[in-house]
C-alpha cells in the first residue's frame, strides 16, 4: 500500500510516519519508483505499536526506539527485551542502571531488599522497581500507616502469580517478532488494566462492605469493623 | 510546635505550608499570640499526608484537598471517601462523573463490561476505571495480540484478590481519621508498590524461563516454549 493508505489504516498523519521512517523506528517500505514505497501489514501492526507505546504510556520516542530495535534484534533476545522494558538491562549503547546508592534510603532499601528476599525472587540489584518499592515503604512508614514490608508480603504472592500470568501469554506461538511485541505489552501495556481491575474491584468490596449501592448517591452509616 | 519546628519535622518549606493554612488543606494551630500558632503531631501527619499524595502521586492541590475535605468530614464517609478516591463518587459540589458515551468506544466498553459482568462486581456506570479498562482493551484489540477479555478474566480474580486486601488493611483500629487516611493510602499509595511488585517478579520469571542470571550481562538462548 501507499503511505497515504498506511495513514488512513493507522490514523497515523503522514509526516509523522515519514518521521518514524527517518529515525529508523519503522523499516523501509519496498522501493516501487524515485519516490515511492510500497508498505505491508507489517508496517501497520508496527505503527500501531508505537502508537500505542507513545500514546497509552507516555514513552518518548527515544524509549520507543529502544524498545523496538530490541524487538527487531531477533529472536534470542526476549529476556533481553523484556530487561529493557523492565529497565533492568541497558539498551544497546547506554550505561547499565547502576545500583541505588545505599546512603540514599537506606531504610527504604533495607525493607524492600527484605521483601525481595522473603519471596525469594531473583533480580538484578540495579532494577529501578527496587527503588520504587523503597518509596513506597518510606512514605507508608513516614505516614505511621502502621504499614511495613511483611503487610506487603501478601501482595507479593499475587504479583507474583501475575508474572506467571504474564509469562505464560508470551507462549502464544506467533513469529519471533510476533511474541517479543507481546512481551512489551504484556509488560508495558497490562499495568494500567490492572490498576482498573483492582480499582473495580475495590468499588465492588467498597460497596459490599461499607454498605450504600455504589450508584444511588445514598450513603449508609460506616458499620463497625 | 511553632511553625519553623513543623517545617523542620516535615522538610515542608513555612512558605508552602502557610499555603496549605489558607487553602484550609491545613487546620490552624492553636493561637498563642497575635501571630503566632502552636501546631502538634496532629499538623506532622497531616503534612506528610498531603506531601505524599502530591509527591508521590502526582495529584494536584485542588484534588488533594477534595480528599482530605471528605476524610475531615468524619467517621461515616469511608465509603464515600474511597469512592472520591476511585473517581467514583463527586466531592461535595462537583459533577459527578458522567457514564461513558456508548459511541465513544464502543467495542471496548462492551468487552470492559463483559469481564466487569463476569466478575460479578458491583460498580458504578460513572467508575472512571471501566473507561481505562476499555481503552486498554481496544489498544490490544488494534495491537491484534490476540488478547481480549477472556484472557483477563485471571487478572481480575488477582484484582479481587487484591482488592479483598485493600479493604482488609482498613480494619486495623485507629481513630476515624487515621482510619480514612489509610484508606486513601491503600487506595493511591500501594499503586506504584503493586506495579513494582509484578515487575519484580516479571524479572524473576523472565531469568528461570529465558535464561541468563538477571545480573551477569549474558544472554542465553531463548528456548523454545
Amino acid at each position: 500500500m501507499k503511505v497515504s493508505e498506511l495513514s488512513r489504516r493507522t490514523g497515523v498523519r503522514v509526516p509523522l510516519i515519514k518521521y518514524y521512517l527517518r529515525e529508523g523506528m519503522l523499516p523501509p517500505g519496498r522501493a516501487t519508483a524515485a519516490n515511492q514505497a510500497d508498505y505491508g501489514e507489517d508496517h501497520v501492526r508496527r505503527l500501531r505499536l508505537i502508537r500505542t507505546l507513545i500514546g497509552t504510556r507516555g514513552l518518548s520516542a527515544g524509549a520507543t526506539k529502544e524498545i523496538l530495535d530490541a524487538i527487531t534484534a531477533g529472536q534470542e533476545d526476549l529476556h533481553q527485551v523484556l530487561g529493557i522494558v523492565l529497565g533492568v538491562r541497558p539498551a544497546k549503547g547506554a550505561e547499565p542502571e547502576p545500583a541505588p546508592d545505599p546512603d540514599e534510603n537506606p531504610e527504604g532499601l533495607a525493607e524492600a531488599r527484605s521483601l525481595i528476599g522473603a519471596m525469594g525472587w531473583d533480580v538484578s540489584p540495579g532494577n529501578p522497581a527496587t527503588r520504587t518499592l523503597a518509596e513506597v515503604l518510606t512514605a507508608l512508614d513516614h505516614l505511621g500507616a502502621g504499614v511495613d514490608w511483611h503487610s506487603l508480603l501478601p501482595y507479593a504472592r499475587l504479583a507474583d502469580a501475575m508474572a506467571e500470568l504474564d509469562l505464560r501469554q508470551l507462549d502464544g506461538g506467533g513469529d519471533p517478532l510476533a511474541q517479543a511485541e507481546r512481551a512489551v505489552l504484556v509488560t508495558v501495556l497490562l499495568e494500567p488494566a490492572l490498576l482498573a481491575l483492582r480499582r473495580l474491584a475495590q468499588e465492588d468490596k467498597s460497596s459490599r462492605l461499607f454498605g450504600g449501592a455504589p450508584a444511588d448517591g445514598t450513603d449508609k452509616a460506616w458499620p463497625d469493623l
